[in-house]
């Protein structure tokens, strides 16, 4: 298996579904090895820079909006009042500057395992990390499965899972016991966020087990959400959404309108159109 | 630049984004240089058969339903009564299978120069050529521009531009007298439709010019309908609608509710979230 084009590209081969996206780099920003993963920052031709974690793409600067936009928004609208939001992962921290845009919401804590990744994000992509003053939010470098074990009870409104794909570090984000834990710390009309991988690649795996597996854990209703993200494989991604009580398949969409965020890609329309489901992916799931 | 990862992959070089995609292909179908491209075809390993034009991904078996129907569909269901379709392009013969679909549609033309390719899909993807022998349906092999200047005045209710990108053959088809002719032969109350590149890569150019274009070309209403492509640059893609009388922004949502269509991807509700523009679209085209 070759992972470049020639040296002048950056490679990311999608081995179990037989497909590569590459992008052109002019260099290579940053190479640390930490306690957890490799972490390699590039300088692309015409997507700004780009952050790898152990060989796969987590985000470049010209499109990681749709997927930070897409894991926060249609989480807190479809919430009746956030106040208290929990991220498990995103330490390049686009989701925490997502969340902090919501005036109602009063504390967000963002436990990240990894802290050279908020460091590098701070370095690298330095308009993701630009909220992180805000004194509604909170940094913890920690076991995100510890965190929710130690958590009280019924103490979050939203749970945002914004981990790496469900092999390596991310792995134990993605069971039934963890989903179980999650339901534990939501307080009654809660919403939980995961990103869920690829409609065109895991409708029929790995989707539908989250979607069955959220339900075995408690919770009420389910919503995938599809979006366009180019440089995830496939260049098409989801989030899924649960509800611990509340019905996820709809959202305050008044509200969504009415808010007047400066966002690129969300809006009240396109999270109704990303609540209609394509016909092959509602024959995947049931 | 380099074109393929190893051997083992065929690799699609989008060179002025400085991306590329790439399927692990387990071997060569079909290799002719037609009179007017460079025709392959490759099995995949998990895609299917994939057609290459020029070096360009034109479609596999896995994915090409996001394109055929939503190049089809929301045209059809736009148009107050489709009876005469007429598709300039669209040689695989995957859109006219789709445009078939709908029962009051009473004649339907597909006009590709190059009689190779429709040759290549009857043997390599049969399925979207199972609908050629309907009564309703009429294949010719000549030159799509002079097709049209020789066509009717409003003589046609959908007109279907399911060309390949705006080099090469299909290059006339992307310009204003182009469009002028086109709108000549539109009934009024016509729609036109024509594939529109990626919404990341080419909102502010091909898909900005083509809006303007359609509108000095005398269409009332225009609409960019994005949706996911995996197969082609960036894995996001786009149709533009234009309409001759008409509006484009509206469409015959009962109809396409009721019409229990046998398909993939699109929907009734599809097509409306198709038409909520995201605010970095919308940017690009004011």
């Amino acid at each position: 298996m070759s992972t470049s084009l020639d040296s002048g590209w950056f490679t990311e081969v999608f081995d179990s579904q037989g497909s590569a996206f590459s992008l052109k780099v002019t260099g290579k920003l940053h190479d640390v090895q930490s306690d957890y993963q490799h972490l390699e920052v590039y300088a692309t031709e015409t997507f700004g820079n780009l952050m790898v974690l152990d060989g796969c793409v987590m985000l470049t600067d010209r499109d990681n909006f749709l997927y930070h936009e897409m894991i926060a928004h249609p989480a807190l609208f479809t919430h009746a009042d956030p106040k208290r939001v929990v991220i498990i992962g995103g330490g390049d921290c686009g989701t925490l500057r997502e969340v902090l845009r919501h005036p109602g919401v009063e504390k967000v804590t963002q436990i990240d395992i990894d802290e050279e990744v908020t460091r590098a994000a701070e370095r690298f992509f330095p308009s993701l990390t630009e909220s992180n003053d805000d004194p509604r939010a909170e940094l913890a470098f920690t076991d995100g499965v510890r965190w929710v074990d130690e958590a009280e009870a019924e103490s979050v409104d939203v749970l945002i899972i914004d981990s790496t794909d469900p092999v390596g570090p991310a792995e134990g984000l993605f069971t039934t016991d963890f989903l179980r834990r999650c339901h534990r710390i939501l307080r009654p009309g809660g919403v939980m966020v995961q990103q869920s991988e690829s409609p065109l690649y895991h409708s029929g795996s790995i989707i539908r087990s989250l979607r069955r597996d959220m339900r075995e854990a408690g919770f009420d209703s389910v919503a995938t959400l599809p979006f366009p993200q180019p440089v995830y494989p496939s260049g098409w991604w989801s989030v899924t959404l649960a509800g611990k009580g509340g019905e996820v398949n709809d959202f305050r969409e008044q509200d969504a309108r009415e808010a007047g965020l400066p966002l690129d890609y969300y809006t009240a329309d396109i999270h109704r159109g990303a609540l209609a489901l394509p016909p092959f992916m509602r024959r995947a799931f049931d």
